[in-house]
């Protein structure tokens, strides 16, 4: 059950060494898109007791404003080429209207957030990811070598996620929501898989000693066994399952680095990585990641 | 001259009783749309002294993006009437391109700037603004009245500034950059003049006992005695001078509102207002108005 309790700018409770539980959860693009969706999100989450963090997506709301400025967006395994065109959209879409519109609908729920994107106090820097070299996809079954450049696409650097920042506005009682935009240092913005946002900003937390859980919310009820069964939510996915799973292509497309994610941050030290609907963030329905 | 020296995540001293000296900077759309004067000025913003917080307009991306979406930009007496989907673009255009472009270009120079709405951080509320009566403006001579609503347009309401947030940021050297978006504190992003922001939050920090100084930059060298004559500058302008001004008809538009609001800032404890060229911000340059 949801407790309808609004935490009204509540700080967090560090125990004695300054360490905290940091819950770091994300949205995908549907639930942003969808207004019923994202203000019973926003009630559910600004409802939720202790530090947390909010990373969003906000894929499909970009691609839908692509396509009114004329532009076709093009995905090369499911992440988008992004060009100083789609750059401009994407921070737009991302850091304008998504981050914003989520920002202002938690704050009406009495939770202090406050939206970023990597460059904003040097939040989360990235490198411009080099032209990369893709062999044997499922768009290109001969397995022949193609190379993609995907334009301003950024990768987080090694220590690139600011903790010390973060923690320091969880400790005045704020919630960062954190879009899919980062940034080179350089003066370059640059477009990052909002996923690995999450799991990266919940690994360096976990390194700097807090325990932390990752949630992904979207708009299933967990990984599904059979994707036209939306009760066959699988409860654990352990590293054999996955094996399993992929070799029947029972998990493909956006569910495969999602799970990757999944499984590098638990081996990085983040606690908890969980898997399931927006709607239900406050029980326990959703399909838990294990080692 | 402008020193070309970058102070890397310098803190402000604060004096004893932890007043500071705070420079309130905004400039206009004409300056964020143009790249070359940007990367100058964030280079100047940059190599200031001491606690400081920019103040963006955004207008010409805003209008450009209205009409490469198909819609006519609206403006009664200057001011942008902001129906939903106005506000949408508006939202996309200040709070995520302009206001993540500038926070680059200023991480770029060692200034730790962290672009803001009003949302983030409860940093500015403000109420929607009821249907207004205009009389005898320009656009209808005849003096008879008019009614406008402009839609999702915000007034900033009393102590609706976040001093302490805006502090606490300065005082971990951190530069707040504010775009024209603020908040009613019930879900709804609205649109605020951004002069009226820069202002507002000079006023604020002020009536907390801070020593403000507001500069508001724009495309010229100052206040212009006669507008076909980039070096007729005048250097002050007092009340009455004000008066005479504007019985002679050589200020007008934009710039009417911009120093009503210049001397409502002086009544209200700001130390300092000065109009001027953004790319004078190092120099003394430019129209100092006085009471």
């Amino acid at each position: 059950m949801i407790t309808s309790k609004i935490v009204v700018h509540s700080r967090p409770e560090p125990n004695i060494t300054g360490l905290m539980k940091i819950d770091i959860v994300k949205i995908g693009g549907n639930v942003v898109d969808n207004e019923q969706m994202l203000q019973s999100f926003a009630k559910d989450f600004a409802a939720m007791e202790g530090a947390r963090i909010l990373v969003h997506g906000g894929g499909v709301m970009a691609s839908s404003m692509q396509k009114r400025l004329g532009m076709e967006p093009v995905m090369v395994d499911g992440r988008r080429v992004t060009d100083a065109q789609t750059l401009e959209i994407v921070t737009m879409v991302y850091a304008g209207w998504c981050s914003k519109h989520i920002t202002a609908a938690l704050q009406k729920n009495g939770c202090n957030a406050i939206g970023l994107c990597g460059a904003d106090g040097n939040t989360i820097r990235a490198t411009r990811r080099p032209p990369v070299r893709i062999t044997g996809t499922k768009d290109d079954a001969s397995g022949t070598v193609r190379e993609t450049d995907y334009g301003f696409v950024g990768d987080i650097i090694p220590a690139g996620v600011n903790v010390r920042f973060l923690e320091s506005l969880v400790n005045q009682g704020m919630t960062p929501v954190l879009c899919a935009i980062t940034y080179d240092g350089n003066g370059n913005l640059l477009n990052t898989n909002a996923d690995t946002i999450a799991s990266s900003v919940a690994e360096a937390l976990a390194e700097a000693g807090h325990e932390t859980v990752l949630t992904y919310c979207f708009e299933k009820d967990g990984v599904l066994y059979d994707k036209d069964d939306p009760d066959s939510i699988i409860m654990e996915i352990t590293p054999a399952l996955y094996t399993t799973l992929k070799a029947e292509g029972r998990v493909a497309d956006g569910m495969i680095p999602k799970l990757d994610n999944a499984f590098k941050a638990l081996q990085n030290g983040v606690s908890r990585v969980v898997i399931k609907h927006a709607a239900n963030l406050g029980n326990t329905r959703g399909t838990a990641i294990t080692l």
